[in-house]
């Protein structure tokens, strides 16, 4: 079945593989009356680019985007806004070495076991590029949020065993790994280093944080915001983990301290403590919502691996080329963009829960 | 929207509140010609029944289903199949304490706030007692399973700090905690003993291994086997973390050490070690599939409070009657049952893949 | 794939088969805060429920609805709502003579050939009695229908040659027809009578009128309010055919009289006629929507008729037992159900359409 | 909420307005190792095209497609098929006649009040330009049936008055306006004639007949193969109407008559006649499937017409311009592609309805 296509009102379909002829994203379903133009989404693409710090792979990709439809006169009609990435980096290519092996850590197999085929040049759509589809959405959906006053933020925690200790607005659009802690940043690029001059990759932890989100997000029981996140972050590659919240530390925590404690603010309801993430019994409790993704190292290294053939034979691998040492800088846009458009989607389908509101809406 | 509908061809829908006349389940898009009765399905409930030890509430439910549809001459037909388990402890109490009070941890308040409405009498839908729904369609989901040569186990991996250092198969039915290794079963008990005298909780972690799966399942891009489970996992109350194979510990890790190499083993690919989980891009890979949940401590405790209440006004308050000091062990089964249904529809989704399987189921 | 679940955010799963143990429906995504109570759904029941006049079955069944969640203090909770109804009238029959036989005009061998397996006890899954399901989200749809001051109303327009040439809305509930015209009802009883004399059965049309919806209900352009209508009239057993407006009478007609002009009545729009039906680009226009349904006549015939059994003979068949002569009045309230359940659902999706809803709503 | 995709395995989105860039349709859940190319689905939009013959408008567009991604070396790889049309013909048109001023018969009124914007230029999204992706998608599903033996042909039955007599495989690929009778395309043509002299427009009937299909497609109870073809169709713009089988007439039928005796051909059931169209309980028979449209006068006409603008005076309008005086030719092959979209969609989604089957796909 299709898998390729995500959300429930607010809809995102994204299509395209590494070296096909381009990549892009239908997004039915946004509210219409919404201005949005190229570079609203341009300067959310630009934030995955490759070739930015010596952190990335070098492949030159200008990925520029064209809105196709869905927009008229600045603003969003209601209809399918299609916007498309072409690949311009297409130079041919000697796939000889991998056409037939399978990566380790990649999806070469598992494509290969599902469809039969698979597309081998650059991984085809199990491709990190695979994610400008997302980045579109996601561009889109943070223009909505905007225009509700919700923010959505990600950035790098943790590479390797370094964990950020703070977190410095300012500073964070400048760094290169996407921390906001410079101090953090400086021990992770050493970290880095190393594990390039070993031929080897690193893994690490992006955190979320969305504020200004109303109470009462998400739909119980299947389709929590908890559960809604989960899906979303969990469909990103090389993710492998997700928390909420304070996450797997819950484990070890106690009833009397994992509570968060309400009072009364003027007329508001607050949270004394955000344990929960900003969710409660799968809606969002009006503290920020705040989750985690566990990224794995890059699987291409330069590293000799032992794998096998498409045709049964036991055979060793250096995957040639230069290859992001780290995943997680350029990802930290797409779990943005993935959070975007699961508070979009939920933000929409919340708004027929009670009859008072159709009788407002329908007088 | 509603939210008690879960997976895409096998489909169940859940419903039921705490206090209400019954909970039960719709399965839709089950296979016909599974034999099935209520034995099947009783056995998962009982797993998940109150009282059935000191770690768990005093509440006596005898949780017996009866099938409805669906079953015709011991055999499933492919029309839905409905169960219904009746509630029997209903007597009258007093809610005065809970009914206008926000409770710590709980859902009362995002309900309130997103419906405008809610059912207070032991937590309405947000009740544990949801599950019963969840455990019913995992039930059927195990039966289709176990047809096709597929396992599934959960178990308690974790109650706070203490962690399981074997996998006794043996031991683990009779394990109170459904712990699979007695000695850390015994340190976990004197644990949860301690927070019962300090009148608090305690949270865990519970893993879950399928085993025998064919390579494949799984939809990329954003219906990955990983997501799914992230989805089904995440939508169980009280759980706040999720993991596939070597989880957050990726992030430490190194690309080198992470992938798994491949080897063959006649004519079948296996794969030397499996920090993957046994999910590459998304897609089952031939591995066992393991996963991991956090499950937070009981937010349900005697001791004292700050909470407000839905008029306003700051309050305290102690919870009274007895409730299970660790959800953990009543949920193992509830996790089992989430990934048995997402297996069990990624298994029929993932049959029209190939053109040649359509060629062959036509011809 | 799972076929018995309607609707995108208010969504009806229904289930049971005719001699089952019951039969029921789960609606989920009803919004919060509508008083429901069982005589709301009892009073659209009995408008189907068999035995009331000579011209239906004399199977005996008192339907009664029991509504087991959902509901709290009288109002609906935003959680899904499942009602049952038991069967009653099950007495062992002797089905050998329809066991291995397939009846023509029924869905016997289709079952047998999808699903290798079916139950043959009344038709099971495809009896009418499957509609009990449809009722009961139709009874919950119109109930919120009419808090916003939409009437959904279905008639007998035709049976046979015999068309109704009035409206009398008086005089329509004590017909036992369905037909909003005595003098035409009188008519049609004289050609049933003459039917059941021929031991043969007649068909007709139903024709359903839903007034007081605003415009711009229908999502383009697959759900289209038209598309989403015949969707859920068409998949009523026996209706082969569905209009909107004036239907198949539209390929006979030109532009200039098809086109509604539109005028001004104050400063509001209106059509001075209303051939669309209600429905312009598959949005409701403001005018009356006027869908109908063409069923045909009743397949279990005392008639001997040719057929063939499930080991591959051929065979004769004569149905025994009384069997409705016409659906026709029956199924009145099943359209009306089926439209009512699609305005709702149309109208809860309806309400993110534009930016500026969710400024209001989230304000 | 999002109307833009269709089906449920097999799933087509559709994007694009008529003087917009481009148009398209993603393809998601195609199986993989389909052979595709260009040319299959450029044969398929040439069927479509303005400007081939007197009865269709006279604008210029070459239509041309181009697959952006999910074929691979000639091959579907069960990734998205990305499909665009460019527009070509996007002159600066003066739209200040129609800008404000609702056309009868159109959408525009409709589009106004339901997202407060509306492309104005050549009816943006509803269009009939719309279509292409409809036909992107058909000439996809097109291929997956014809692999299965599988054919799907659609014809003009009837314009204004005028029925086809006969049907002339040979002769219907040159007529002008879809006819499979000569002699009734010729008086068409004549009263067509008429028509544009009056200034006015046409209606008709498309009938599709879809051949080689096996026995048990179709989803009861909501999701049968008559309500899913229903919605398809009726989702085309225009299409007021839709039969299965002997349609309206089953209403004048009696059961005697209606029901189609089934006999033994060898060891294969048949019917000997086919007033069900294919279709018994909602699922194919293994006999042909014969569906019907009624398709509206083109709204668009030269003729003065009463209407009102969009800041609410009264207005008259004349639309200007060449419009094709009859829809009919140009949506046969739109009605083909929605056919052929729901079958192929419902051939996936019918794989899982037996264990038997999932024994023998997963051994």
């Amino acid at each position: 079945m299709s898998g390729s296509i995500f959300g429930n009102i607010f809809r995102v379909t994204t299509w395209g593989e590494s070296h096909g002829l381009a990549l892009g994203a239908v997004i039915d379903g946004c509210p219409a009356g919404l201005l949005l133009d190229e570079s609203d989404i341009q300067k959310m693409l630009d934030r995955r680019r490759p070739g930015t710090s010596k952190y990335t792979t070098a492949r030159k990709e200008a990925d520029s985007c064209e809105i196709l439809s869905g927009v008229f006169e600045g603003k969003t009609t209601g209809t399918p806004i299609s916007v498309m990435v072409r690949n311009t980096d297409q130079r041919s290519r000697d796939y000889s070495a991998i056409a037939h092996v399978y990566r380790p850590g990649h999806a070469d197999y598992t494509y290969q076991e599902k469809y039969g085929i698979r597309d081998y040049r650059g991984g085809g759509r199990s491709s990190g590029r695979e994610t400008i589809g997302r980045v579109i959405g996601g561009a889109v959906a943070e223009k909505i949020l905007s225009e509700l006053g919700i923010n959505v933020i990600a950035y790098t925690s943790s590479i390797g065993d370094i964990k950020i200790d703070k977190f410095d607005p300012e500073y964070l659009p400048s760094d290169p790994l996407g921390m906001p802690d410079k101090d953090a940043s400086d021990k992770a690029q050493e970290y880095l280093k190393k594990c390039m001059a070993d031929l080897d990759s690193a893994g690490g932890v992006i955190e979320c944080r969305i504020s200004g989100a109303p109470a009462g997000l998400g739909e119980p029981v299947f389709d929590k915001l908890e559960s809604e996140l989960a899906k979303a972050v969990m469909s990103i590659g090389a993710v492998k983990g997700f928390e909420a919240g304070d996450g797997f530390s819950v484990s070890k925590s106690r009833g009397s301290t994992d509570n968060d404690p309400f009072y009364m603010d003027g007329d508001r309801v607050k949270k004394s403590s955000n344990h929960s993430g900003g969710m409660l019994g799968g809606m969002s409790d009006g503290s920020d919502i705040i989750i985690r993704a566990a990224v794995k190292p890059t699987p291409s290294i330069s590293k000799q691996q032992e794998t096998v053939s498409d045709h049964g034979t036991d055979e060793t691998i250096e995957i040639k080329g230069r290859h992001d040492p780290v995943i997680v800088p350029r990802a930290v846009v797409v779990v943005e963009s993935m959070a975007a458009i699961t508070v979009a989607d939920m933000l929409l389908r919340n708004m027929s829960s009670k009859l008072d509101s159709l009788r407002e809406f329908y007088k």
